[in-house]
């Protein structure tokens, strides 16, 4: 797919910073004038029907009781990375490249299984509570239902996604899939909180151990104050039931913290006066620092961005106007701004941001881009509230050495050359 | 499914309001107390699996290009009421008795197509745009792709919806299947002012004609005034590209207007000086009022709401405390309150408003209820920011008579008897 093959946009332009970026006023106001002109006047007898093929105009399909994207090879779905051994280890990637506004539809969300999605029968499954409570339980899905429930649109992001970008050279592959284990949906549970207050907590308990049921035996350590803050026990995504692929009857939700956070099949939660130290705790998700120690329970996903479209595979057919569009998130504090740049950093200009920017969530910008065919360096940089900057790439490895595997939150640069190629370089 | 099946609960309860409503703040302190027992003891050792069935810890399913929901005959599906020689006419009906949160999954999203769903090619459909503009004018997809693009989480309700309501008797039958040609999501696409602004409004255009490409030649009227409001060609729809059941390439998107004016399948706008009249204007979506004259041209959707859970099909197993549950929306202004009575309108309580309210959107309420077994009548009723409040069944019959089928906005009540059954009535 490309975004225009017509060469019919010859807007009048002014720029506010480098690199032919422009304010959003500009886009509309500038063409609304006489002195441009928008497209050719090539089209002036809609109503009639004449040219439109056939085909389109018969009975058309049927009704289905769950509604599919078509199979036309045009739809975007999710790319696979997984074990060539074990089938079901492995990640989907969610083909941001492809996607716009925030939301993440529930057959696009990303995966990372340990080892495949279980069946579990919901009539008998139970999540237990115990450790330090004084009332040790267990609830079924239908006791679940009956307590109070809460919603809220959240982004889970893999503590290992963009993992690439700790490589010496920039890999060449659509922006999905070095980003793409990221999501954000509606989540609606139970407050863990509330379960947790109702089975009375030990005053000495300050970690929550949880765990999933899948054979890999996901167990994560959660200090007790985030889990009294926000965390949910989740039962529905975008609406409906969590599917199996996503830890059907229950998952575990953890606003703004790493994925592995989120256990799916939730089984138990102990509470306890310290971590697991799982494996998942204490070996996976770290980072071995320049000081040789490694850090341990980094948990929070720092404010983070990169630029959706135009990206690697998604090339300029023509000079004129387009509009940068990317996604910005983070789980310290809610996105307060995302400055883009055209000329590699060297001037940055305000995008809009679309609204309501909440917390935790994926906040979609958009900026417009009069692109005079001249090679261009493209990147973008989110704040959020707290005032917690995205560090420029050579900042992060200055910062926290190239041994990392887990927790990039650094800029993502896209140069276009002059036939509008797009590819991903490092500056 | 049910609710509970055990009976495990007994708290100690504050009423706010007749019928056992209580405030959100009183489930959860009151059950904190050790006045109350939540639930046995019955669990204490889930970290060692004892008795996890074999199949649930042996290696899971594999990956898939674009997630499903289980084939299990339980997750919630679209029921289908469609015309039996004509299979492609009729309606999908979004399950709310099933759903929570908000936002409608894709899959699940209503339809209600006149001639089935056509098969259109998005490298040579263009977007016609002519009439009064001083350049008309031809978009292709990628045309629209570059220009700027906004999102806004919608409902979309069919004018029909809840036709039922109309009846002399309540049918029995699902909530969703009363009021489920209903949906909310995301939509991403191009503003309509934006293209018009580009192509040059002439002073004495007023009207928008909107032709789609189905074989039933929907045509649809609307001010200029509202096209050139927040109207948008909507591209994208909770994240992924339109679906051909939804209108691909491209469909109208017309904020808290009835469903017929979202043109799916957009072929053509027209801009003219007065409505066109057609079919879809002048005789579908009209209501017969009392004084024998249709009523055009309603356009919004009036603030309404309804109880999803408890309701029909879903029993109450045992008493003790539940939470009652809904939707509530209007089409002119953002919902600032809604109330729910257990007493039929007696006395009333407040429900908590799920965050953020948004205009245009699905706003879910919620309230705990203390079901102490006797027989309960359940109803909500909305208020919006302009002060509309959702009229009762008995007003609206009263004001406009009872010739309608479309645009009913009433009360919708549900009765709960002593072995915990749930049935619609009119009171």
């Amino acid at each position: 797919m490309t975004w225009s093959k017509k060469n019919n946009s010859n807007f009048r332009t002014e720029t506010v910073a480098g690199g032919g970026l422009l304010s959003r006023r500009n886009f509309i106001t500038n063409a609304a004038t006489g002195s441009a002109v928008f497209l050719p006047m090539s089209y002036a007898a809609a109503e009639s029907f004449e040219g439109v093929p056939e085909t389109w105009l018969t009975k058309g399909g049927e009704f289905s009781n769950y509604g599919m994207p078509p199979d036309s090879g045009q739809h975007p779905i999710r790319w696979i990375s997984n074990h060539p051994a074990v089938p079901g280890e492995g990640v989907t990637w969610t083909p941001h490249h492809q996607l716009q506004g925030s939301i993440t539809p529930n057959g696009l969300h990303f995966e990372r299984h340990h080892n495949g999605v279980p069946h579990i029968e919901a009539a008998t499954w139970e999540l237990a509570l115990h450790g330090k409570l004084a009332k040790p339980t267990a609830l079924s899905l239908n006791d679940l239902h009956r307590l109070p429930m809460h919603s809220e649109t959240l982004f889970i992001e893999c503590g290992g996604n963009s993992n690439a970008m700790w490589r010496d050279q920039p890999i060449q592959t659509a922006a999905g899939y070095i980003h793409g284990l990221l999501s954000c949906a509606e989540w609606t549970g139970v407050k863990l909180s509330h379960v947790l207050e109702l089975a009375g907590i030990d005053p000495d308990a300050t970690w929550v151990i949880a765990d999933g049921l899948d054979s890999s035996g996901v167990t994560v350590s959660i200090p007790l104050e985030k889990a009294l803050d926000d965390v949910l026990i989740g039962l529905y995504q975008n609406g409906e039931p969590v599917r199996p692929s996503q830890g059907y009857p229950a998952r575990l939700v953890v606003p703004g913290w790493e994925g592995i956070t989120h256990v799916k099949w939730l089984r138990s939660i102990m509470l306890t006066d310290k971590p697991l130290m799982s494996k998942f705790d204490s070996v996976s998700y770290t980072d071995l620092m320049l000081d040789g120690k490694f850090n341990r329970f980094s948990f929070v996903m720092e404010v983070k961005s990169f630029i959706t479209q135009p990206s690697p595979g998604y090339e300029l057919q023509q000079k004129g106007l387009y509009e940068i569009r990317g996604l910005a998130w983070s789980g310290a504090a809610p996105i307060t701004r995302v400055q883009v740049s055209a000329d590699g950093g060297s001037s940055w200009t305000d995008a809009e941001l679309q609204s309501p920017v909440l917390a935790n969530s994926l906040t979609r910008f958009r900026v417009p881009w009069n692109w005079t065919g001249s090679p261009a360096t493209l990147l973008s940089r989110a704040t959020d509230s707290l005032g917690n900057i995205q560090p420029l790439r050579s900042e992060i490895i200055n910062n926290k050495g190239g041994n990392s595997y887990y927790h990039y939150n650094g800029t993502t640069v896209w140069s276009v050359d002059e036939q509008g190629g797009v590819r991903h370089v490092y500056i």
